[in-house]
């Protein structure tokens, strides 16, 4: 099994794009993250792509063979990877494991969604097929499950309002800080607490943001990896793992497991504690999801992600900065493209190329998703290798 | 890198199964090959399963984990594959590279695809989706493309429609004797040559069949396969290759380059001929590509597909015989099971459980599934592993 390194990445500005095909999104990404790799594009021997409700959403399926067309890589074949918001994430783990093994030296990884395509219970629609059949049909959707772990947490832990608003605080002030994000401001504490209600105890600040985005990478051994860049990334580890997809069924809400058996695999495989992290990129599509994340990571016991979150340990001069690129809530939740857009925050942090959110001295960043009701995370470690 | 085999298989009876929700079909056909493996489900690692339009046409998405919730596997990650008409092939093809370079030991492989859930245009509009975005508004799907081709073909090597016919007439002579397929009768070549024209030269029998289905295999090891099972069948190739999705931009309108490209590394890295193979499974979506396919996948010189199917070559008795399961064209059609319903006609072949329809002295079977427009191509060989 060799090394695998992240040689170009690119991303476009997400947000709301509705001028803007979904193919020329994927264009813009892949194109620039070729850019970044200065490799020929007849180098790259295969596409794997994320994506959840493209013929849903746009009338496009088959994105693969459609990415290779409009990339001028026609007799490149294309695979679309499906797992609701972990399907870039997916994309992601299976070319790494496809180059590790020495399946193929360069794929290009895509991450994509277009969500802004239709009226808004069209588009919750399509966000429905993520979750159980029979459960979507009596409600069982994302503010639904995630209020009910918010309310365990809240009950069992103490976590408050305040501190779920916290969250959606720092990350709003992250996004600030990042152009590439779909909401680039600051949003107060109290205009956040005194936000319509979604769901009981999440308001509308409390959930991340219906959003276009694209992103991509390309992946190569690591051996030859500064052939094409000087600043490649190198991939520690890779993990996934399952749980419950009927919520109903689950022993905890208060925890993913899947996030937990990921994490643990994903830091065995690199030689890492949580305590090595230098900052984290984690799937907070509620602000409750956050700060079940950073306990579930190891960051924090369970039960005192609220507290952390409160002493700004989470902020980007904090002992574990998390979401620095503003994250779903700020950067906005592009589902099948947040796991691809997470790993160029990852490329740029470590490569320095942050800007005002860069944090210092970051030396391993960690990357997690959560996709269906959640029944599946993904856990990706990075560093420099370079 | 190691040898992987087959040590499960099952598919359930395709056809238009509006009674049956999706999750039964994947369930039956999961759980059959569990059985046939003879394998504890805790040994089976993930799920890779290939499906194209379960999100448009039965709002079910995250197939992988809903997979793993109704066989009682509920902490094993599921991963969706989709690439039109080839995303069975394709997850089997990834289970393959998983296995082989021992990142899992156990892997279920599912295929399935519930079509006849909606009207007639919705069915047509989702099937309509793996086509260039584009070109599917001109009018440039399934039936057009493909008449397209068998004109050129008529053309060039003066193919005939009778030749066709025969095509059609044969898989449903093979369906007739396969207790599993959707349209398990006879059907004379004056009805096929006298069907309603769906897109000329196609008539109705000319196309394949709108099909329910799901098809279920076990992967593991070849070293310890015979632990679960007597009769393990090995994969001794699989191949994919792209070509233009764009209709439009292809140089040959005789020809699937994306399926000669495939067979020959197919044939390359098994170390055979195409005169090798005993039998073959392919993607006669149309009358037209089963005689294309034949050409490219090297049993028949270019042009001459038409005079081998007229001669009898491709039948049951045949040099080469093609499609002995019936094929899309009897067996039908449920676009992502299509490529993993090949691969249980080949474990019955090889093990001599194909009833009427058993080739003789099968010991090399191919599959070949074409996806998209058709933009990209799997082949696979199998031969017997005891």
């Amino acid at each position: 099994m060799r090394k695998v390194s992240i040689i170009g990445a690119h991303e476009i500005r997400w947000g709301v794009l509705k001028e803007k095909p979904m193919l020329d999104m994927i264009s813009e990404a892949a194109n620039g993250a070729i850019m970044d790799a200065g490799i020929d594009r007849e180098a790259i021997q295969t596409i794997f792509l994320g994506n959840a409700f493209g013929e849903i959403l746009t009338g496009q399926a088959t994105l693969g063979s459609a990415t290779a067309n409009i990339l001028g890589m026609p007799r490149i074949p294309g695979i679309r990877f499906e797992c609701a918001c972990s399907a870039g994430a997916i994309a992601l783990r299976e070319a790494l494991m496809n180059i590790a093994h020495g399946v193929y030296d360069y794929i290009l990884v895509v991450g994509v969604e277009k969500m802004n395509t239709k009226e808004t219970p069209e588009i919750l629609s399509a966000i429905a097929t993520s979750f159980n059949f029979e459960e979507q049909k009596a409600g069982i959707v994302a503010p639904a499950v995630f209020a009910l772990y918010a309310n365990a947490h809240m009950d069992l832990f103490g976590t408050t309002k305040e501190q779920l608003a916290m969250v959606a605080e720092k990350n709003y002030y992250n996004g600030s800080l990042n152009p590439k994000v779909h909401y680039q401001k600051e949003v107060s504490m109290e205009e956040i607490l005194n936000a319509p209600m979604i769901a009981e105890p999440l308001g509308r600040h409390d959930c991340s943001l219906v959003t276009d985005g694209a992103a991509a990478l390309v992946l190569g051994p690591a051996d030859s990896a500064k052939l094409y860049n000087s600043q490649p990334i190198d991939i520690l580890a890779s993990a996934v793992a399952g749980d419950y997809y009927q919520v109903s069924n689950r022993d905890s809400y208060v925890s993913f497991i899947s996030t937990r058996n990921a994490a643990r695999d994903a830091y065995n495989t690199a030689g890492l504690e949580p305590k090595d992290i230098s900052c984290a990129e984690t799937h907070d599509c509620f602000t409750i999801t956050e700060v079940i994340n950073i306990e579930d990571l190891g960051f924090f016991p369970k039960g005192e992600g609220g507290k952390a979150v409160e002493s700004g340990e989470t902020r980007l001069t904090g002992s574990i900065p998390v979401n620095a690129s503003g994250g779903l809530k700020a950067k906005g939740h592009a589902i099948g493209a947040t796991g691809v857009g997470q790993v160029v925050e990852a490329v740029n942090q470590l490569r320095g190329n942050a800007g005002k959110r860069q944090i210092k001295d970051a030396e391993l960043v960690l990357t997690h998703m959560l996709g269906g009701s959640p029944s599946i995370s993904t856990v990706h470690i990075f560093a420099r290798g370079y």
